[in-house]
């Protein structure tokens, strides 16, 4: 994120491009939201244009449609054309699962070798290895002799003080290892791939460009580190960085079809999708994955978009369930079916859970924020494999002596989020079995709880605080990291601690499971802010249809209470904290000010650079384009009249003026510029000769009056994607507005006195 | 739909109110579309100014938000507001689900009353009256003595050919009176609540005003005639009324909050968010009906109100599972469980299922549009009162004697929908039973089909033809009618016929409910061309998480073969051929036309009406009312400048001089009206006293150049709800495009040839 942060800063104060650099005066505008004249492309960390790419895509298709009425070949392709969003659908999709289910089988191979190794193969994770066994129960299978732990191996002795340090010697150095691979990858080959990505990933669908955060490069280092990220025992989840490498694959298919590579807009469609895609695979959720998409990366979404979206999502989780890494042929990752319903009563400890989500969400943003800044401000940022080493340390130490933490995350959540059952060999599920009792029991609560529970329940509690704590300083590290996982973690084992002790009198206690899945529908939406794409997600990875209203209720309250105490998500949080011009479709603007307050120049400023449409002399233009950076200019009728008639972008303006002094006879520094549409009138012949550059001016620049509330302005830049609007009174130019203004115009009115406001 | 469609075109032919239509000369610009003054209102049948609405509601925001500061009181009382968003949610979705419970006992009740009645309780349904009955298999059950057919209770002959003619003809009398009623009571009090609705809701929602149509009266006369229609066995479903009611009560309780009531963007929020409340109990699937609101029938749908959606839907269906119509305590309709996966080699007869989808949709819309356009020319348009008779006869008369279609549709739906049991009475699943086998027969398909398959196949068959048929004269009929649960029937059967041959010999063999599934889905698709949230919602419907892939594989088969033949679902084409103003934002325009093009006045017509800001005087004003029935008036600089300050409305315009002209002294007929920010310099001090009027100046009006692509205004006017849109050129004003030109011109280039339009 800061890699990224701090090449953006760079690049809007000093001008995209070093050669720029020198002609910085008169900073007025910058870079960052004047358009860029080349046709097909945009500097890096710099906005596009959508209305642009939206009408460059019309013309494509227009000609395409004209062309297949020439002959059968052009028929064809213009079929493929019309067909070539659906194959990057089905490419995108099968390519994320199939990523998707090896990062599982890897993550899986690689978390068990920090604990032993099979023997019979040692590409065996534990229970691949305890597969073929010939015991029965699920116990006695975890202890197959097929898989030896490292001591065991190594001094034959599996027991023991002596044994017991050697595993945990082994467990944090494999930890470190894993982890000390992945900062220096990432370090090395794509600083691109650290963080959950999904900050940056908001930003460059809402139209930023930052080259290479979606590249091969990218995509390659991230999916290596990710499995050793996860591997390491770091509190982290993969579901973050599977939305970025699902986006990398888009990216990659894009650059197969000229209809996506040489339209941002376009492409920026297929990146939605291949975001519904990533999270698709990444909770087994193809529903709650489109919604994601749509409630929280998006920024366009038309509905042909929501419709391929749901395609790419669904073939990525196919391709994944095709692949079958959990073993189970399930779509779901923590597959649960609970037989017992709810009840109306219970709805209060599900808001209960949901105000602790909220509370949990507020403190860990902020907590989360402020270690950011930390490391950005201090000495700590310039040591990020230090970091990353000592936070693994720290986890792995920590983690070992406590079965809960020391195991990976997602094997916890299935068992927490499982339904006690008689074959269950989990000690939470350690109730006084009577050896007598017949096999299907059904009426497990009523047994009395065991000493297995009541100590789980100690573990239980010390690992919901020791992760609560480590997740803050986890996320935002130099590795691939995101939060999702770990924040269902965080939440749950609350509820046990609460509700076992108030259940045990009554012989129709509740589900413990039905509490984890709700607490962690909680912490999500207090972390995310996410709503209904959150409830979607949380009842597909559970299959519990009957559990939405529990759902509802906690996601509900948990954003409600969390919105309490700030606006933004942990995403919008360090979508801030690293400055991006992201503009958010949730704020609301609701200030008084008016376009004339917003506009450049201000009182005090130069006049803005204009050009007249018959009066500016060669030379003039060139001295212009020498001494402003500004990316475009608008033209006017004369300087007196000050009569807008169109916008011409600097980069075109340049290559027409030194492509005519160079190829067009009679033009030179003292010779007229003409944006006129009739030819000018040469009185002399001695004149020099005029230069008509009619056809690179916009004739359709977009104007407000001075008049104009900002808030309808924000409406206008947000809905139709300008990069600039020329602001005007009776028809007369006055100024303009960028992006960037409308952004530093919204932080200021936001970051001011709610009173002074209030009273403006 | 034919009475607005009226009711309408004689609005936008004459102008709003008739008072007004003596004024009609230089109609250049319609009612429709011009913005009145009034702050509060809107004429019926015309379109609302998003933008403006959407800044009135800020300001109401802001004052609000101002006075909390003062007192404690105030205090509460926004926050009371700001709740009050949720309060409409709550209430419309307990609303909205009692409704639906009552409608859904009622229709259960009064279908079986068609063919008898219950002797312990007449009110009590034929479900309800065997509940308490001793005998335990259900195929007993059915037949308890407490429930007694027509010709048993009045001849005692319960069999024979006697007692099947007289129930026969009292099954037809019941159908032809419930019918009677519902028409005669739809043309009497309401005449807006027959048909299904959703063409009606989509364009209110777009923004149109139909004062009435979501009414009290509507709701009440709709909720009843609704349950005689459905009862009297017409093929018609409950679903797309139930928005329609759904809506009436967003509406109702819109009016307790003066938020809402005062303001028609908020307003229509608050109805998308019905929509969805009405599709969640219309089918239980409240993450469906969400989708459904925002896919399908919103226009303006932000973040805030997927969630408030998503809140009342979940309202509403917990509402109705707590009424609990269907006795089995579930949230969806149809729930069912299949024990078996589907295998890769089924995506084929899925995918054929989709294409059969597709062509019935293409069917259906052809065949039923046509027939309404007929009614709407021919004779038969004068008498639906008779229509709905003659279709209930026909409809009676050939349903009874087929088993499946002479019960209602749902109770027909469940059944095919269902896997057999071994408890199952229903002949579908009569194979031949070996009374050895032990209870749990797992392998059902194994047994060789008895003859009650092979009769029932037939029937369905009959069934099936049938259905197709009447639907499509039945669909848009005076009486409310939709057309899911109709559309639903007709697929189906389909599947069971080719595959009950086909997999005979082999022992694994398909589960036919999943085909029942898909093909509805795929019809449904075809009909309506709802895509992600037609799988939600058939996936919600049965509870069927595995299933999605099917279901998706038919529903994009058959939209694709269905948008092959014509690009609207059955709704949109209702808006089309009753002329709606909607503007589809779907509807991708590719022309290359300008502003230039569309905007009024053509070259052959008057000039445009402007007002000067300091020189045109008092009675210009009034003859320039008096001669024209624009609702507004652009103001410029000069005449010979016509430089543009600011557009001001009629009514405003009028109301402000009538009340000068009483109250101000020295204003008379010479008077100058100013429109300038300064005070004018009164010359001499005999000069008539001028009148100021910037007050009421729009000073932000919306323009675009000439030279803008109507791409780029339609992209515009859909994105921001724009009215109308002035035209300039270099700061000059050239004339105006208003939402209807808009409209009018899309139309003109669809309906022109494609090969003029290529080459343009």
């Amino acid at each position: 994120d800061d890699y990224i942060a701090k090449r953006y800063r760079w690049a809007s104060s000093t001008g995209a491009t070093p050669s720029e650099e020198m002609n910085g005066t008169g900073n007025l505008m910058d870079f960052l939201d004047e358009p860029f004249p080349d046709v097909s492309t945009y500097e890096d960390f710099h906005t596009i244009d959508w209305l642009r790419e939206k009408s460059r895509d019309t013309d494509r298709h227009r000609k395409i449609t004209t062309k297949s009425k020439e002959s059968y070949w052009e028929l064809i392709k213009s079929l493929l054309d019309a067909w070539s969003g659906w194959v990057v659908m089905l490419l995108i999709g099968m390519l994320t699962g199939t990523l998707a289910g090896v990062i599982d089988l890897a993550v899986d191979w690689m978390t068990d070798l920090k604990e032993g190794v099979c023997l019979s193969a040692f590409y065996y994770s534990h229970e691949q290895c305890c597969w073929t066994s010939n015991e029965t129960t699920f116990d006695d299978r975890d202890k197959c002799p097929q898989w030896q732990k490292w001591a065991e191996l190594m001094t034959g002795h599996s027991e023991g003080a002596g044994a017991y340090v050697l595993n945990y010697f082994l467990y944090v150095l494999w930890a470190l290892l894993f982890s000390f691979l992945a900062v220096s990858l990432v370090r090395v080959f794509a600083p691109y791939a650290c963080g959950s990505g999904i900050p940056e990933i908001k930003t460059i669908l809402s139209g930023f460009i930052i080259r290479g955060y979606l590249g091969k490069w990218t995509l390659l280092i991230k999916t290596v580190t990710l499995v050793l990220a996860v591997s390491s025992g770091l509190s982290l989840g993969k579901e973050g960085p599977l939305v970025h490498v699902a986006c990398c694959c888009g990216n990659l298919f894009c650059s197969l079809f000229s209809k996506y590579s040489k339209n941002e807009g376009k492409r920026r469609e297929v990146l939605s999708a291949a975001a519904a895609a990533g999270v698709s695979v990444a909770f087994g959720a193809p529903i709650g994955g489109v919604l994601f998409s749509l409630e929280e990366v998006s920024y366009y979404f038309p509905l042909k978009t929501l419709w391929r979206s749901f395609f790419a999502a669904l073939v990525a989780a196919f391709t994944l369930r095709a692949i079958n890494p959990f073993g189970n042929s399930r779509l779901v990752l923590f597959y649960v079916e609970y037989h017992t319903p709810w009840y109306m009563a219970e709805l209060v400890p599900f808001i209960l859970l949901g105000v602790f989500g909220g509370l949990w969400g507020t403190l860990f943003i902020r907590g989360n924020i402020a270690w950011c800044r930390r490391r950005k401000t201090t000495l700590l940022g310039k040591y990020p494999v230090l970091e990353v080493i000592v936070i693994t340390g720290i986890t792995a130490v920590l983690a070992f002596p406590n079965p809960y933490t020391r195991r990976s995350t997602s094997e916890l959540i299935s068992e927490l989020f499982n339904d006690c059952g008689a074959l269950e060999s989990s000690q939470l599920c350690d109730y006084v079995n009577n050896p007598n009792m017949s096999r299907p029991v059904d009426d497990i609560p009523d047994r009395p709880a065991g000493p297995g529970v009541y100590s789980a329940l100690w573990q239980l509690a010390l690992a919901l605080i020791f992760k609560i704590v480590i997740t803050i300083f986890t996320f935002g590290m130099k590795i691939p990291s995101g939060l999702f996982i770990p924040s269902m973690m965080a939440y749950h084992h609350h509820d046990w601690i609460i509700f076992k002790n108030w259940c045990r009198p009554g012989a129709d206690c509740v589900t413990p499971g039905l509490y984890a899945m709700v607490g962690a529908a909680a912490c999500l939406g207090g972390v995310t802010r996410m709503t209904v794409s959150l409830v979607v997600i949380m009842f597909e990875l559970t299959g519990g249809l009957e559990y939405i209203v529990p759902l509802m209720a906690a996601a509900v309250t948990s954003k409600w209470v969390a919105d309490a105490f700030g606006k933004e998500g942990i995403y919008e949080s360090h979508i801030q904290l690293n400055g991006y011009p992201y503009l958010d479709v949730r704020d609301e603007f609701t200030h008084r000010t008016l376009a004339t307050d917003v506009m450049r120049p201000r009182r005090s400023e130069p006049p803005l650079a204009v050009l007249t449409q018959d009066s500016t002399t060669v030379e003039d233009v060139e001295t212009l384009i020498k001494d402003t950076d500004y990316n475009g200019f608008p033209v006017v009728v004369s300087r007196e009249s000050e009569r807008l008639i169109g916008f011409v972008q600097r980069r075109e303006l340049t290559v027409a003026i030194k492509t005519a002094r160079q190829k067009q006879d009679g033009v030179v520094s003292s010779s007229v510029v003409y944006f006129t549409e009739d030819n000018p009138q040469v009185a002399e012949a001695c004149d020099p000769q005029p230069l008509k550059l009619r056809r690179i001016l916009n004739l359709s620049p977009f104007t407000v009056t001075d008049h104009t509330p900002m808030e309808t302005v924000v409406d206008i830049f947000r809905k139709l994607g300008l990069r600039q609007c020329l602001v005007t009174r009776s028809g007369r130019l006055l100024g303009i507005i960028t992006k960037k203004d409308v952004l530093r115009h919204m932080a200021q009115m936001m970051n001011q006195d709610p009173e002074s406001i209030m009273f403006n």
